[in-house]
Order: C-alpha cells, then sequence, then structure tokens
C-alpha cells in the first residue's frame, strides 16, 4: 500500500490510500510496527548509487532539470511517503502517535534512528512556529481540553479538580499553551504562572490551598512554575523558548507593572549525578542527613559545575533556561517537599531569572563560551558558602 | 544578515532576525530583489563536494551520525534559510508574497528556477492537504474576505457588490474556498456552485439577473461554473481536485437529491490552437464566419485532439477536470458571448461531469493510457458532425 | 436613591444610578434588605385612589392620553423601579438574586408576596421564551459552567468530575441547558438525557460505571432521566415543558431512529404522603418492611390517586410531566437505591412516557378533566395489583 | 386564534398557536391587519368595570390574592397576547414589524395608539439597556450586515460599497451599532465616528475620497458625524444617548489620548421653522440669497431660541444632544453642501460637545430650566452677529 501511494498520481486517491494505511497501522501490533519501520529503514532508503550519479550529472550541467534529480535523488522515499501520509484530515495527530511508537523502539532497534531523523526533519517543518497558536488556559476552557493539562503536567501533578481550578481561577494565576491548528484539542506545550509580591523560595507557598489571593495588576512578579511538554511524539522539535518568551510579552502588555519574571524550577537530575560523586556531602544528601544549608551549597555547586562529556550543563532544565538567556537567580533548600522533590534534588529547587535587559547577552554568552550567567546574590552566597566548605575542610 | 540566521543557535533572537530579513526584502527594488535570489541561488548552493564526500562516508558506514550528515548536505543551505524565515507571525505570507516575486523573474533569468523547485518543496510540505480548512463563501462572510473573491474570480469577472450578491444571496448558490490556518482572511482557491434543475448550456442562463431562483432541495443539478486560483505564489501546489472532491461530498450531505455534479467551464485555448492550424474550419472560426454547428464541431474535435508535445490535452482545463476523472459532457456554442469568451473559444464552452461512480476508472484510464472519457451523447453528436464534416469533404 | 431613579430624566445617569443602588442592595444586610422590600411593599403601591380616578376618566373620555394615565397608575410604582434597575450590564442577574431573597423572606414577611407578583411579572417578560437559547453541554463545555451543572444538579448528585464525565463525555450521553443571553454563563435549566436501547427500570443501570457505552446511531431510546431547575430566583417562571419539547425536537433530528422518549423520574412526595395515611400498606413501607411488589403497588396508587386540595396530582414531578402531556408507562421498584431514594420514595422510580402522537390529547384531558394517562401494561399491572389487594382484604 | 392563544394553558401548543397567528398576520392586506388592529383594540381593551370593582375590593382586603387579581384586570389583554406572540423563535422581529404597521396607520386611525402604547410599554422591557450589545462595525463584519448599515444610514448617504469602505476600512474611522440578543443580524442604532486632529468644520472634508488617513493613535477629536436608528418599529424607545455614551467609554479604552468628543450635526429643521418666520433675513436664506455670515448667524439663532409648544427646542437633534448634556461648540455654514444639506438647512451644520466635565451639570440645568450650554466661542462669535445686526437694524 505504501508503494502505491508513493506511486499514486491522483491527490484524491492518494488521500484516500494514505487513511487506509493510517488506520491499518494503528490496528498493529507492536511487532508488525517494528516490520512496517524496517520497511521504511531499508525499503525506502536514500539509493546511493542514484545520488552519487545524480550529483555528478548536476555537477557537469548545472541545468534546472538535473537540480530537480538531484533533489529527489537525495531525498529518501520515506520523506515523501510521510508527506503523503500527512493529506488526510487527522493525520499530523496519527503521525505525530507513529514517532511515539517509533521512538519507544530506538532502544532496542537504534538503526530505526535514520527514519526518526526523516521524521524530525519533517516535524519540525510541520510544527514551524510561524504556525503555533498561543492560547490562555483558563477556568473557561473546554473540560476536554483541561483534563489534558491534568494529563500531561510532567512538573508538580495535579491531583484534582480542585487543585487545578485553584491554579486556573484565581485572579493571580495563568496558564498558556501552544495549539497547532490540525490538533486544536491537543496542547503541545503550557505552561503555568503564578504572579505574586517577591520572588517565591518554594513550591509550597505557591500551591498552598489557603493563600491570600492577589488582585493582578498588585502583583510585581511572574513566576513560571512549571513547564510541561504534552506530545512525545514531538520529542526534540522545541517550543519552550518560544512560549516563554510570548507569554513574557503577552503578561507584559497586559500587566506593564510586572518588573520581574522568573522561574521556580526543578533540579531534576541532582540526585542521580550526586550518586555517582564520591564526597561527604554528596553522601550526606543522599542519605538525607544534610543540613538545608549543605542542600543549598551543594546544589548550587551542582548548577555551576556538573557538566556532560560535551560540556553542557548536567541539569536538562538548567540547560534549558540558561540556554534562553536566564540567569540563576537564587537555589532554595526545602522548596519542594514532595515525595518526588526529595527524591530528585534532596527538595531544593532553583530560580531561572529572565532578565530582559539581559537575555540576549547571557544567551550569547552561554553558547559562544560555556558561561553560567548568575545574580550577585547568588555569586556572593556561592562564595561564602565555598568559604566555609573550605574551612570546614581544612578545620 | 542571511548568514546571521543561518548560524543563529537561540530561536527567539532568530525569530527577531527573520522578521528583520523579511521587512527589508519587503523594502527592496526589483533589483535588489534579483541581487537577493541570485546570492540564495549562489551561495547557499548544494556543496556537491561535500554532498559527494557524505555519500561515500555513510555508504561505508551506515551510521546515523553520517545519515544525519548526508541529510544536512543533501539540501542546499537556501531551505533551512527560507524555513527559519517562516517562523516569524505573518511570515508564511510574506514567503508566498517573495515567490510571486521570484516568478515574475524566471523569464529573464532562468537560473533562478534551481531557487523555485525548493520553494515548490517547502510549500508543498507547509500547504499540505491536511492544513487546508475548507469555508463556506455566502453573504455573511465578511467584506475583506469577500472584496478577495471579487479580486480573485478569474474566470467570469464579477462586476459589483450586487454582481456578487446575486452569486453568494440566493438560495440556489454555493461558494466554497480553501484557507490556511496561518492566512486566514486569504483564500487558496474558491469554486462557485449553481445550483439547477437541468446541467446547463450557457453562462448567460446561470448568471442572470431575472432568473428564477429555486429552493436548494428542490434542485438535481450541481454546476461548477468558476474554479479560481488566487495565489499567483502558490503556483503548481494544486489544491483545484481536492476542493472539487470536498465540496461534492458538502454538498451531498446537505442536499442527498443532489444527483448531477457537473462544470461549466471554458475552453480558454482554443483560438490560440487555431491559429496554428491551417484548416477552413478553423479559418472561419478565427474570423468568426463559422456557424454555431461548426463552432461546437471544431471545439469537440480540439478537446479530443488537440495535444501538446508531452501528449497530454492542449487545453489546460480540460488537462485538469479530465486528470481529476471528469468525463466530457458536452460542448455548447455561444455558451459564453462576453468578450473573453468570444476571444477564447468563439463563445464555446463545455460541461465535464463528475460521475462519482466512473471517477476513479476514468482517472486510471486517462493517467495509464492517456483515454479522454466522454459521454455516450457526446460522442454521438460528434461522430455525426464527423459524418457531415466528411460528406461535406467528400463532396 | 429609589425614589432619584424613578425621577431621573437621563438614560445614562439613570444608569448610573441603578448600578449604585444595586451595588448598595448587594452588601445590605438580611434585615435592611427586608427594610428595602417593605419600602417596595408600601411606598411604592399602587395608588388605589389615583387609580380609580384614572378609570373614571378614561370611561369617560376614552382618549390616549387618559389611557396612558390609567396604565400608568395601574402600575405600582416598584415595577417601574425594577425596571429601571434593570438597565446597568448584569442588572438582570443581580434582580433574580434579589427576588431569591426576597422569596426567602416570605414565609416570615407574608405581606411581600405582592412584590413577589410583580417580580414574576417582569421576570415573565425579561425570560420570554422567544429569548432562551438552547445549548448543548458536553464534554467541550467550559469548566466555569460545567461546575454550575455539578452544583445544581438537583435529582442525582454529580459526586465528582469523574461522575460528570461519565454523564457528558460517553457518546450515548446527552446534556441540554438553557440559557439567557444577558446571563451567557448561567444555565437556568438542563436535562441530561441517556440513550440506550430499552426503557431503564433503575437509575443504577443507567449510571453504571462500567455499563457498555452504545453508539449513539444504535440506540431507540431516549430517557431524560434528570431535569434541574438551576436559578432559585426563577422560581414559577417554568422552562421544563419547553426543554423538553425542544430537546426531543433535537435528539429526532440528529438520531432519526429514535422512537421513544422517556422519563425515568423520582417521586419525591411519596413519603411524606404515606406518613399521612393511616393503612397497613403505607405503614409497612414507611418502616421498611414492604416487599418490592407492594412497593410498586403502592407507588402506583400514589401517582393515580394522591390529590392536592386543588385536584391536582400530589406528587410535583407527575404534575409536572401529567401537564406536559405524558403518560405514566410503568413504575419501578428498587430503581432508586441511594440514600436519598430510600427516604423519598422507598427506592421506587417511574417512567412518564412523551409518546409524540399522544402529547397533545393526553394534555387537554389532564387540563380539562384532570384525567391521567396511563399506558395499557401499566393499568394491566395495577389492575392485578388491585385484585390481589381486595383479595388479600377480603381473606 | 388570538382568544385560543389566550386561553391556551400548555405553553407547547401555546408557542405553536403563536407561530400560526403571526405567519397568519404576515400574509394580510392592509385592510385586514387593520381589522386586527381594531380586534386588539376594541375586544381586548382594559374591562374598566373589572378594573374598579378590583379596586374596590383589593382597597378593603389588602389581601395578596386581591392585589393579583387588580394586577390582572389593570391590563388590557392584549398585553398578555402580545407577550405570548413574542413566544416562539423569530417573534420579537416580527411584533416588531408590527409595531411598524401600526406606526404607519395611526394617522387615520389615531384610535390604534391606545395599542401603540401598549406595544411601547413590552418593546421598552423586552429591549431594555441591559440586554443590548455594542458590536464594532467594521469591514470584517459580514456583508449581511454591512447591506443593512447601507440601508439604514440616515444622515449621509452612503452611494456604493467603495464609500461605504472608506467609512470603515481606515484607521481612522470607527462605526459601533447596538444590537438585541433575538435578533442578532438586525442593528437597532449605530453611530460612524472620524478620528481627526482637529474639530472638522464640514462634512465635505470628512468624507472626502483623497484625505490623508491618520494613524488612529496619532488623532485629537472623535467626531460623531452619523447616528442613524434603524427599526421604524422601535420609534420613541431611545438607544441613542446610551451608545454616544459607550462609544465614548470604548474610544477612550481603546485611545486614551482623544481629548475631544464632538458631534459634526445636522440642523435638519431650520429651512421649515425659517419659512414661519416673516423677517429679511429667513427671507434671504430661503430664497438662497444669504451670504454664509448670516446663514451662520440665523442657524445660531435658530438653535438658540428657536422653540416647540412645551417649550423644548424646535431641532430634534438639538434637542437629543442638549437633552444628553452636550453643549452647543460651534456652527458651520457650507459644512454639507449637497442637495440634502443645503435643502435642510441651507448647507449649515453644527457641532455639539460632549466635555465629559460638563455633561452632568449640562444634562440638569436643561432639563431642569431649560438651559442650553454653549461653548465661549460660539456665543462670543454669536453676540458680535448679534451687534452687528443690531447696528444693522439701527442704523
Amino acid at each position: 500500500m505504501c508503494l502505491a501511494l508513493l506511486d499514486a498520481e491522483g491527490e484524491v486517491s492518494g488521500i484516500h490510500l494514505a487513511k487506509a494505511i493510517l488506520e491499518r497501522y494503528a490496528k498493529l501490533s507492536a511487532g508488525e510496527k517494528l516490520t512496517f519501520f524496517d520497511f521504511l529503514n531499508e525499503a525506502l532508503e536514500v539509493d546511493l548509487l542514484a545520488l552519487e550519479a545524480a550529483v555528478q550529472t548536476y555537477a557537469q550541467s548545472r541545468s534546472t532539470n538535473d537540480y530537480r534529480d538531484l533533489s529527489v535523488a537525495a531525498e529518501p522515499r520515506r520523506q515523501e511517503l510521510l508527506r503523503r501520509l500527512n493529506q488526510p484530515t487527522g493525520a499530523t495527530r496519527a503521525l505525530v502517535q507513529m514517532r511515539t511508537d517509533l521512538l519507544s523502539m530506538l532502544r532496542d532497534a537504534p538503526a530505526l534512528s535514520r527514519i526518526d531523523l526523516d521524521f524530525q526533519h519533517l516535524l519540525r517543518s510541520w510544527f514551524n512556529r510561524g504556525f503555533l497558536v498561543l492560547r490562555r488556559i483558563n477556568w473557561d476552557t473546554p473540560a476536554s481540553i483541561l483534563e489534558k493539562i491534568v494529563e500531561y503536567e510532567a512538573v508538580h501533578a495535579i491531583e484534582s479538580w480542585n487543585d487545578l481550578r485553584r491554579r486556573l481561577y484565581p485572579t493571580d494565576r495563568r496558564c498558556f499553551a501552544y495549539f497547532h491548528p490540525v490538533m486544536p484539542d491537543e496542547p503541545l506545550i503550557f505552561v503555568e504562572v503564578a504572579l505574586t509580591l517577591d520572588i517565591p523560595d518554594s513550591i509550597q507557598k505557591v500551591l498552598a490551598d489557603d493563600r491570600a489571593v492577589l488582585e493582578a495588576q498588585d502583583t510585581n512578579v511572574a513566576v513560571f512554575y512549571s513547564i510541561s511538554n504534552c506530545q512525545t511524539g514531538l520529542k526534540g522539535i522545541s517550543f519552550g523558548n518560544l512560549l516563554i518568551k510570548q507569554v513574557v510579552d503577552e503578561l507584559r502588555q497586559e500587566l506593564p507593572q510586572l518588573s520581574t519574571f522568573v522561574t521556580l524550577s526543578p533540579i531534576p537530575r541532582l540526585m542521580p549525578w550526586l550518586e555517582q560523586q564520591d564526597d561527604e556531602a554528596s553522601r550526606r544528601l543522599l542519605h538525607g542527613t544534610a543540613t538545608q544549608e549543605e542542600i543549598q551549597a551543594v546544589a548550587s555547586d551542582y548548577l555551576l559545575n556538573a557538566k556532560t562529556a560535551r560540556g553542557d550543563p548536567f541539569d536538562p532544565v538548567a540547560r534549558f533556561h540558561l540556554g534562553n538567556g536566564a540567569q540563576i537567580h537564587a537555589v532554595h533548600p526545602a522548596a519542594d517537599i514532595s515525595e518526588n522533590g526529595l527524591r530528585q534534588s534532596g527538595g531544593a529547587m532553583v530560580n531561572y531569572h529572565y532578565d530582559l535587559a539581559l537575555i540576549e547577552r547571557n544567551h550569547e554568552r552561554f553558547v559562544q563560551d560555556g558561561e553560567i550567567s548568575t545574580a550577585p546574590s547568588f555569586r556572593e552566597a556561592n562564595q561564602k558558602s565555598n568559604a566555609r566548605k573550605q574551612k570546614g575542610r581544612s578545620s
């Protein structure tokens, strides 16, 4: 059927065929899906001999026709197949699901990662930023979308509709999501925002049931306390930085008095990192016997110095915000004392500060020199702590 | 700036850059635009040596990393540039306009047609059928869109708002257009439909001011009497066959009693073709001395037998509808006696019949064997006319 | 301020005044509200002497001017006051709330019921049926409205959002509500519908978590299993019969195969009625020692024979449906075994059948002769039961 | 049928009956309509004897039941009939049309004006200000509504769609209309606004084809240059003052820099008034031999001093704006040189100034003392002109 689709001349019959393939695919077993991907990987691969010939022909003629042939030869046929599969109504969602399947198979079948590159190439084009639509999520949003917000929340789980209401209904709360026009009931990514008077030092305070609700126009600080990607099948197609930037713009337009844009972020890989270390402080933190002061010091040190093999920050959330041009503002111990928070980071959280005047500069320095921007107060706190540590060690 | 955009790491700054480039482009003179396209064509061309090397590396390793490098090398950098330019809000429209500019330069600078292939490649992906939205155009449509319908109508010009109202307001008229979500106020293509009792034999009757309006549910025939592409910059990205198919579906759902779907189409290239012929009938038609019977016979003959060098029907409208699986139903002389109608085809028009039971078969025969499907009555009329002609000659 | 509003000439300043009065009212204590109502009742009463004079003047002159004066004199000034209070945006909702307050005071201050007649008169005009908007409530409805559905459900309480989802999301469930354009987020009345294969004999089956969901087009029966009025302040302004009629129309249009429209209704006043009776069966039912057969017999007898002083059915739900032209189809014991169901009716429920062919006739007979329409099967079951009862007694 | 409707108990059957009556009414001839209105006027009149009895009964008992009876007796049965007629969908529009018919008959059948009082009473309740919806009219408005704007424009006729576009599309133009939710495609009243740098002195300049379009945020003055009531059947139910007030609020919110709100208004009854005068200046103006200076002086004098029998300003437009709290800012000769403008006022127009700080005060003085507020510059100009006139006379 796939080959028939690639051969189809008529577009209308092509759409029928595409629909039939997607329906058939949806019913395949995992094993059959693997066979399907193997077919894409092998049978619809680039024809290297043909490509080489096309390169040479075009190198000599430089003609438009030969350029067209080169373009065709340079692309694996599976890309054209996926494009044709994308024609029926609802197909995009099905293809995102197809990639979800593919991703889950990559570990056992790493050779399929070539297909994934093609998927990424096409999805990046279809989910072009210019096509994304920012929508406010609030208590007037349809329940069918709200239940997806509950489902997709990846940072601080939403326990109940009452919990959801507390995050969406009060005048000092905001939530925004990106949607794609062909998947209008599927959020791609969303951010939850608290409007506050001060930069918060714990998620417990932000989400407290009995906190005093503020009038939005009386607040100073917008806190991005949860950012969740929703579609596994769009992994690697990043929307996050754009979302933050556009939400900052929206908020500034609605509430010009807001002066500070800051996150309250988890440090999700702190504990795994410490497990690989071999020093006293790490051990105390792992065993839950560290003081709050120690936790803060270790977490700060981790954010500044823990690196991947490629030299990037080890922590994925740090990598994301620092890469966007934010700077480390402060690290707080006992900031997320949920089970999950304790397991990830001993309860520590961090504020990344989006200082509009410094974003460009921070971003550039980070990209070029790997320099991590930090607030003066953070540097000072960190130095003191280091000094104490030195002193402790030397004593 | 374009090179900077290609080098940009941060997506937010990339969008600013893209916006700036598009704004700068919009103000360029024609000469400067040519220079810009030359730059795309030469400086952002595929690097053939690098591509050849990537082919060989991948041929040996078959590794994912080398496949990625091959994919990158196989694509001219201008494609990535255009993708990045497409990120700001409103950019798609600007790029469609950019291609409009490009198309207008191709005649004088044919080398730029390589860029055009890249444009087509990307536009086909962005204007994927799955992304198109069908909307009914009627008297409740915003004036800002209606004035574009007036502007873009390419077959039977709309003279005034009253003329437009006559085509949209009555209960026996329909109009549908495709839109793309990021250009919600720009129709891509639209079709005007008259609901009638019989297959019409002239556009004058269809558009008559004083005709009797029918109740939609009392009609039998849906006549597609005008199909107009709206965006020059989307030339070659065809939406027409899909539009017809989907409008047929819409109409059948709304009005299940409709039994016949037919066009009343111009024969736009008849006169140019006759100018290249050298027989008596052609001359008489060109000189306006042909009888209605002769015009009908010559037009029928033209539709059946006039071919391009590649063997396709010479007439573009015939090519379109026959390729979609329609069949020639009847040719009518004096069917469009407007100045334009007389100049194009001596006033002749043709009905193409979309017989739902035969579309697939017609389409397949046309694609495979170039066979032109015709209605029995048409064949009969044509044979008689040929017989007369033969007789006329032999006498 | 109220007198000032009645005297106000300018409409703009009148609206300011009205707004101020409504805001002031909203902050009054219960005692102050009583004083306000006393003022309406006494100071803004009809001037009987003036009215009598106006009647006589007009009786003689029959002039338009005197008719105008008569109209003015015939109306208590509080009606004009309420009309003027209704001018600001949001005022209608405030006045509905004001009547809610008033209703709660009527028991202790029955003289205020004159004001209530004026309220009813105006609300009936403002909530004219022609102004009501029927909207489908489903899982795409905003959460802000859904939480009101949860709050206002008066028959079978909605326990949680999951419970709500079970009533709205499945393909064989429907919910419709009336809204008024000036209170777009306040349902006035809503009905929950289950689409089933057979007429159901218990609410447990209808609401079971693990029931098999049907495709809507495969169902035969539409069961109205819950109808809730939402606005206390609109008591006596009935929307229910119209709602049922319009929902039947909607469902027949969407699902033409539906053949039966029936309720599954509570019998809310059965137990209170039995408490006033003095026979063995009643006592057994009250003490929970009756058999299911006895419960069914007693409930049937109650529905047919228990009357108010005015001769209407004693049961308000019966009064409503029989008045609309429905007929009693069947009585089911153990049909609502919730605490509430047992307390109201020993667990019995009843189907009222909206037989489209008989509604007019049933309605007329009920209105004219108080005749209660019943299904043949119900009559038969009832006769058997009576026969047994007679036999029991005589033995 | 009307009596049947009044007797109908069931609301659903009542709606059918109401629908049938309205459909029957719509097909009546003028003579039959007159008969229908006579029936309303005579047969459904207040029963004076019953009313007198009800007054006396209630005067003695002061009981709620007797109050209810009084309320019923005090209202002519035709009011209840009209309320019941208003129940079907679309009925309100039909009743507005019914009143249009009635108004056209009042001259020949003045006795029917009693019915008209009842119509007014009900329409005022149904078209309560709280129910009105303000909508912006612009080039994105559906054509079906725009063609009504063209039709209903009562001050400066809209010649063509191009003319309409010039009034709606440019960034320095605004148009707003009130709608009622049950007649969503029928504007009730609309105002056209020009945003300018200065207070304009002629309509020619405001509507000039070739004027320079301004950016809205660069303007200072909002000019209400045309206000049109749309529904004859709503005569006497005034929306104008509220519309102006709300549009001022809208504009101030969108464009806070706007400092001046002013009209450019016709003086529609100047010439008819002058025809009743007997002085030299009036004669010269009527004969078209007056100078521009004279026209200005006579028009100013007319606005200040011409009164109705009741002492109100003779000019209806003056009455409207002065009653709303505006003041006379300036009178301009040669300000509307269209045929209509010359016929009404010799070409003169006037600016009424809505000075937000003075509206309340102006309104109050006008209502209480009939005082006409004027701008200092207007008073000065007028005094000079009077002085010249005096001098002219005394010389």
